[in-house]
């Protein structure tokens, strides 16, 4: 793989700089109607030896483009802030927006293979991250961007050669990091398992471009062009070309019964008992979050449900209970324009709680399956994908020790209907209801199936759905504090002690 | 994911009597145009709970359906012969073609499942294991067949049940199997980790189905129905869609320089040190086929050249070593039809020796990213993906201990014409040279990029190129001999002792 990045390539001077100018301009050229359509990110990651020019070609790519549209993001030592949340969180919130180009050293490639090369984990657990990356790399390109890999090489022979050049220069020679004497030692390996990574994350949708990089003319020149044709090429396409999927039906259930049909709706709670057993909750709820084990997790409360189903009433019953500084609500409406300019989950991984602390998401990344499904607001495709990229963010999630509980409130249209009137008739409660619930209620039972799928799809293990009986508010606010409560205590449980 | 599997769905028996005369008419209907048109083939996976009706539900669908066109799999212990093959031959030799239907029982899911509930591994070979039937299933798609996997589910209250209601009759008690007993024992593990498998392995293009398998009318109509509604799905694509891929231009070489300009093309043997020599390999060879280590691997031998580089001689002179029950030579041509009719590599794999035997390719399966890339024989998003495609095929093989050489056979453009010329002289030799040739050597160019990106993109450790200096013949012949020596030597000497 790596055998004709080794055979000398080069460029003599003259012919590079006969060429840079005329690649410049397309280069910049690219760029400008790259920023003007704004229809897709450019993410370019830069892997590969130490000492083969990573640094200087994305330096003359600033120098080449317009370098206020490039972001070059480093990803070193994790920050606090970064180790406090799932590792895949520094790489979301680097993600360039559409119409702009971001630059990753450092990035998942780099983690994995270090870890490997130092014999931190075996190819099983690499093989695991490989598979990450490729899910994380397809949704992103899923989702419109370019994404670019190279893989500047060198060597065994030019890479030791080198650092005796630097080494021998003292003008140099403080350009030879620790990092670049280790891997002296450590090449076989690095290029072993690179390659093994290489192998496995060339797809046609993002291959990867290995460069010589001991002619600096010749790799400078080689990413220019490799960049250039990829960007025509991305640029080429119209505008909503996404990849045509082969959506497959999901079949519907039969018997037109889903998990709703088996609440029982009836069910209730006096207002004694209510009382008693929301404070006995609430008090609980506090006591956890002050936990010593909560240092370790951090908590995710999504709330979907019916319109008037009494979400919000559910979460101030949840937020009583604890002192501001511990929560945030994120309320999720149309996405900001920042937002749009972003892979779908973005929007909600910048809210992901660092450990220790609490969010409640009131209404969530579930509204791709919902109403965006039933609305049209995107492609089946982009529906259908979506309860893999969310089962994967979730996992992810829960693999960080991230407690991720959902609930879905249930009512019968009945009580919606009565609550729909005494909204209209309460002065200030008239902003609560508009033209659009009117219109939701018509599609009653495409919502109804919807919310069918999605539970089928994505009450998982390690984030099971809990549908809340909520035609009766208190049975339901006391249900989903004990029910937050109770996922608590079994992680606790589990990574405790 | 499987619990609105176990709310109890059912279906009365007069409803279901009206619906199936409609279901079958539509069903066969669809199998019908499916035949016709032999667009694609519908592969379905059975999986989930012994006693949900697996069995039942795949007879049934046998007498809705025209069960020509459906062939029934079981993928029970290994047969010998399959022991002596890569895991995923026994699948690959059970593909339906085109305009067909298999099923498939204890398939690859059955595999990993009962491995990771049995404990034999842990989840990161589970994980594994996931990761590698993604691919497979992605492969799959993307040539175009239409994927349904279904998990029947019962609740382990339902199972339980069963079982007894069985044991109690004694007209059926012989139908529980000791399989059954034992999973009534592992039911959790099993739908724990089953459910790893689905929410990793659910994808757009093949999302699993869960069917509640309690009720014989309900499971029936929800499998036909969903059977159907995908077949009609697809049918309505139109017949060329596949998918599109974002295909990212591969770049060129800058300066023009491959791998096969470091060749020195004038590289020779005189006659008497060849003499020497092809004897001395032709030994070897003979003597490391027979050799006890031999049994554990298999050797495959590709050979790919510029047209008169020698192929035909150089492999003559491989067999000339061996005794002829111990290898075949398989030449590639035109697919035949019953080739066209399923995935592009199925006709490889079906030449992949046993264990303890040689296969030598006269062209490959390279031949895709060759004359099929540079004739248009196929899309450049069928040709991009094959390098992965193709990775993951050779990667399979070494694992199971099978020994991949493949060899470029270089010849000049001077050297070759002379051949030509040589041929259209020579009587007996005339077959040998076509219309074809000489418009190939016209594409001199063409080829030759996609030679460098075929090496650059698929010589890897498990798998390496070796670019044969081919002007001379003896030299070429010499050492290829010695390239499929060194390679059995190692691969002996790392499995062996």
């Amino acid at each position: 793989m790596f055998e004709s990045a080794e055979i000398g390539h080069c460029i003599d001077d003259e012919t590079f700089d006969a060429e840079v100018p005329a690649l410049r301009q397309a280069l910049l050229e690219a760029q400008y109607e790259l920023k003007q359509r704004q229809d897709f990110a450019v993410i370019v990651l830069i892997n590969g030896i130490e000492g083969a020019g990573k640094g200087e070609t994305v330096k003359l790519l600033n120098e080449w483009m317009d370098p206020r549209l490039i972001e070059v993001r480093t990803f070193d030592q994790q920050t606090d802030e970064e180790l406090a949340h799932p590792p895949a969180w520094r790489y979301w919130r680097a993600l360039p927006p559409k119409g702009r180009m971001g630059v990753f050293f450092g990035n998942w490639y780099s983690q994995m293979l270090q870890g490997r090369v130092h014999g931190r984990f075996k190819n099983a657990v690499l093989d695991q991250a490989i598979s990450g990356a490729e899910r994380l790399e397809q949704m992103l390109c899923d989702e419109g961007a370019l994404l670019l890999k190279f893989w500047f090489h060198l060597s065994k022979r030019q890479m030791k050669q080198r650092l005796k050049t630097l080494r021998d220069d003292p003008l140099h020679s403080w350009r030879i990091s620790p990092l670049d004497w280790q891997q002296s030692k450590t090449y076989d390996r690095f290029v072993r398992f690179g390659e093994r990574v290489l192998r496995r994350t060339s797809r046609d949708y993002a291959p990867w471009h290995v460069i010589e990089g001991a002619d600096a003319n010749y790799r400078s020149l080689a990413v220019g062009r490799i960049l250039l044709e990829s960007l025509q090429a991305a640029l080429a396409r119209p505008p909503k070309d996404k990849r045509q999927a082969n959506v497959a039906p999901l079949g519907r259930s039969l018997d037109r019964k889903t998990l709703l049909d088996a609440l029982d709706l009836t069910r209730r709670l006096e207002k004694d008992d209510y009382q008693e057993q929301l404070v006995t909750e609430q008090a609980r709820l506090a006591g956890l979050l002050r936990h010593k084990h909560m240092r370790r997790h951090a908590l995710v409360a999504v709330f979907e449900g019916n319109d008037a189903a009494g979400k919000g009433g559910a979460i101030r019953r949840v937020a009583a209970a604890l002192d501001p500084r511990q929560y945030r609500i994120v309320p999720i409406a149309a996405p900001t324009e920042e937002e749009r300019a972003q892979p779908y989950l973005w929007r909600f991984w910048r809210h992901i709680p660092a450990r220790g602390t609490f969010t409640v998401f009131d209404r969530s990344w579930y509204g791709r399956v919902l109403v965006e499904r039933v609305e049209g607001f995107c492609t089946p495709a982009d529906w259908m994908r979506a309860y893999g990229e969310i089962n994967d963010f979730e996992e992810e999630l829960s693999r960080a020790g991230v407690v991720v509980v959902k609930f879905w409130l249930a009512i019968d249209q009945q009580t919606q209907l009565e609550r729909f009137e005494a909204r209209e008739d309460i002065p200030f409660k008239r902003y609560k209801i508009t033209e659009d619930d009117w219109r939701n209620r018509d599609k009653w039972d495409v919502y109804r199936e919807a919310v069918g799928d999605m539970v089928d799809r994505t009450s998982t293990e390690i984030a099971p759905w809990t549908l809340v009986e909520a035609n009766d508010k208190r049975w339901a606010r006391v249900k989903v504090l004990r029910t937050i409560n109770e996922a608590l205590e079994a992680a606790f449980a589990k990574h405790g002690k």
